[in-house]
């Protein structure tokens, strides 16, 4: 019960940085995102990969794994438009 | 050990958002933002809070804490600036 809680919450967690990531591709502007934020965040996401593989927490290793793809996505949109 | 690797990566996580926030709050330009992205962390994290104490993962419960915090000042410029 607690760990679906905890796929729950981290397949919304993922989901949330769908429509972020579409949009900056999308409208090819990113001028309004933070590099420094994204850079953090993807290092913190694979800190937590780690963590949860240490601690057996599969939630917490799949929802960091997902995210830090999206995250290199969209930093990837930030590095090419600005 | 494994907890300090998890506060660490809470720390970095927290420590992330805090450039977005300046960001949005100084330029006042939030237009590159997803407001959907904004609602659906604000839910996950707060999904995250619940799992973290359930599951008595005190470092997932302090950085989603914290994080949701953040995301709502974020979602508060976004609603303000547009």
């Amino acid at each position: 019960m607690v760990t679906e809680l905890g796929y729950a919450a981290g397949a919304i967690t993922v989901a949330s940085f769908l429509p972020q990531v579409v949009r900056a591709w999308r409208t090819r502007q990113t001028r309004d995102l933070s590099l420094a934020s994204l850079a953090l965040l993807i290092t913190a996401g694979s800190l937590w990969v780690v963590y949860g593989s240490l601690s057996r927490d599969w939630p917490v290793v799949i929802t960091n794994s997902g995210m830090v793809m999206l995250l290199v996505l969209l930093a990837g949109a930030k590095a090419r438009f600005g």
